[in-house]
């Protein structure tokens, strides 16, 4: 069966511990070839593990993993035959090995192998495409339309008009991308919408007139962005994606929402029009904010959390309508209490 | 940078006030050009602002404006140097004055600048195209689809077998539709997925039967589909949109829904199937509708609001189990009020 | 107007007494003829119906159906006229007949006729198409993907390298896939995306690492798939969709996701990194899940459902945070028991 993506090259236990700063057991292998990682139940040889949570303690007497990256309160327990490498942090020692031995995952390559442009792309001859850019079949740019160098546009993209997409970009699949700027390093997975008309009516009783939708979507360098995301250009101010920020799949950004710096926004979360977020925010999934408001620098709503009202910088809010997550969890203790009792006071024993 | 979206035209100050109704301030310039819209906070001097709020009545002094259509409370803080236009209904004003400037802005164009039928376009030979039909690169149109004057049909969108498209329609890039009858002038948005399958299952202890959707969508005119949505066709009657209905980005309609006329539907919410929906309905985002149930005409449903039982024509519902909005604001309040009192009744002070 | 979905065959009532083993009343007729189903408000001479709920009971009297298979409850009331197919399970046989005469739409076909591999779609010379295969316009088949016997691969599709599509699958228009194996008689709906990278970053305070995501999505037999669902492929074990499980349009599946076989998901739902569900579970609509939960088998989470615990097998839950249904539902009583009481208290006569 194929394995998809390989790994770029494989690193000895000794070389990781080097890369890590992880302290290799005494007497355990410097040598030991790691080409890959794996969760402990189910590694082989050549894979490399991590333990930082006793939930998973259980699991490490019997792996068969080559290595084990291992906070220190585990490390006597483990096993023989493991290389054991010993670090304050596992997780992200685990993560710089896994960037190590998989560089080209890090970034969507070419689904047809295509090197350059291929010959059944349609890009209008008012397109400017740097050198190096790859264009997969069947992907359309259209007039005046600016791609920067190294980028690849993904099998049957869809570019509009004077779009501008930055340097060493990754456009999925069946992407469409329409008056919007894209800054660099910016990951755009198959089938996410940018920079059509918002949602903007003026309701009446003989029908709603539409609204024209003027503005533009700025993408910030280094964002990601999820499959089949929507994002709405701008009404009145442009709809910006700030840098650094990662929006996953299915999630709904409406005209006007300005996001900042580095903020992670889970799969199928919703954000009216004209939101504004801070950076370094975080929304757990499916979360929904309603339209006008402000989220803090910092906040973080919990999944499912329905936001009514401005959030404070550095909050952590939960529920519907969201608050403090830990009034919150006061109302559904409470709530759960006042059961408990009326089922007692009636004296039922179901 | 560009500005994708250019102004077909200006309006002077004097025209301005002409088309809207609005009273020019005495001694304000009847011939100052403006050629754009913004909010008063960015807005320079060849743009027009609107203010009927006084939550930003603390913009208006600094703003640099060329023109504000101005509620006539507002009118005597108006600066000078701002044309003020003084209107009871400042908004709907504003929003003519967009539609004037803008009106290439009120339908998607081609994203190729296509005129006529690109060559790359794969359109069946028993497809009828009438006079003047927009075909962009690689769409795909399918045996005995017909496509009304006017129309555009994006890039990338395959239109399959025997589906009618009226007149003056614009369909976005990336859409497929099957098995469906599309209105005159309906705008539909990158990705949309229209006439597929429901989900529609006789379930058993092997395993599920797939029940056959034989029915079709019916779109009528004047609807706009927001981007990746997706509306299943009928299983037992026809899925219909009702004429001039507004469904915005990633919403989910299944299998023999009946949406009337002119309602407004907004993102990611979801109806369940056969759920049917009375004219002049408006439901805000994230809203779930349980299947079969009735959404009576001029309901309105709040954002998230779950619905579980027949909703009254002209009621205004939110909440899970979704209720009347009054009813479930009084529910999150007493739950609130228990929970401070339980607190201080156990003395706590955090 | 046209159907779209033609019977490929008509049955008389007869053959359909036959087919479900239902009683045809005595003195009806034998030989009518059937070639579609219809609800009995809308049914028409040549149109097949069932009965098996009181709800719809009223529409019998009046309904012009050609025949109806009918619960023995309501069999006394079944108007002349009408062929009575008297039987327990009227749904179940209503299905077998529409399966019978619509066998072409159990599963979707080519949208532009297409017999073979149409000349515009992108075949990389190293893929691997077994006979039987139609490909429709403009699809896309990247290097050393292998396609088996009878399989539609949908108009502007794009299947990845290596990836692997098993026999008489139905791969919808748009579609994108990669790093995925699917098997056999798949039915993936337009403008489905799997085997993107998932979610997966290592947080810091200058900006977030991307985590490579290096497994694989691994979709089982006789799986269907709703339009615009995003499936993301593995991080450290692949994400797996088992035998027969069915789900509906714009459901969220994030990497390292196990579904067991024979579940149902319901529109809109998302599942988290890493979450379990057994076999035979049954989510509805909207239903939230989140990271490394496990659903039992059997399991039935409500419409809306928020899961924040694991769910024992075969237990039913609802809510947010989800429990036991009977729990959630004494919630929603008990606190609107409160504001009622409160109401009255206040001496509030609203």
């Amino acid at each position: 069966m194929p394995d998809f993506v390989r790994p770029n090259r494989e690193l000895t236990t000794g070389e990781i511990a080097a890369l890590t700063r992880a302290a290799l057991r005494e007497g355990d292998p410097v040598d030991r070839p790691i080409c890959n990682i794996a969760p402990l139940d189910t590694a082989g040889a050549a894979d490399i593990s991590f333990l930082d949570n006793s939930k998973y303690l259980g699991e490490l007497a019997g792996t068969r993993a080559g290595a084990c990256l291992i906070a220190p309160r585990f490390a006597a327990a483990a096993p023989r035959g493991l290389a054991a490498l010993e670090t304050p942090h596992p997780y992200p020692a685990f993560v710089a090995v896994a960037r190590a031995l998989f560089p080209a995952a890090l970034r969507p390559s070419s689904l047809f192998g295509t090197s350059g442009r291929a010959m059944s792309a349609q890009v209008h001859a008012t397109a400017r495409l740097e050198a190096g850019v790859t264009i997969d079949p069947l992907a359309v740019i259209g007039p005046h339309a600016e791609i920067g160098a190294g980028t690849l546009i993904g099998a049957g993209a869809v570019i509009g008009p004077d779009v501008r997409i930055g340097r060493e970009c990754a456009i999925g699949a069946g992407v469409t991308i329409q008056q919007a700027l894209i800054g660099d390093r910016v990951i755009i997975h198959p089938g996410v919408r940018i920079g059509q008309d918002g949602f903007g009516y003026l309701p009446g009783p003989r029908g709603h007139q539409k609204i024209p939708q003027t503005r533009r979507v700025i993408i910030q360098d280094d964002v990601e962005i999820g499959a089949n995301t929507a994002i709405d250009r701008g009404a009145t101010r442009d709809t910006v994606i700030g840098e650094g920020t990662k929006i996953d799949n299915l999630v709904h950004i409406a005209h006007n929402v300005m996001i900042g710096r580095h903020c992670l926004i889970a799969g199928q979360t919703g954000l009216a029009g004209s939101v504004t977020v801070g950076d370094f925010a975080i929304m757990g999934g499916q979360v929904g904010i309603s339209d006008h408001l402000t989220i803090g620098a910092g906040a973080m709503i919990g999944a499912r959390g329905g936001v009514m009202s401005n959030v404070p910088a550095g909050a952590r809010w939960a529920g519907y309508p969201a608050g403090p997550i830990l009034d919150w969890k006061r109302e559904v203790a409470t709530l759960r209490r006042l059961v408990r009792r009326g089922r007692k006071s009636e004296g039922t024993s179901e």
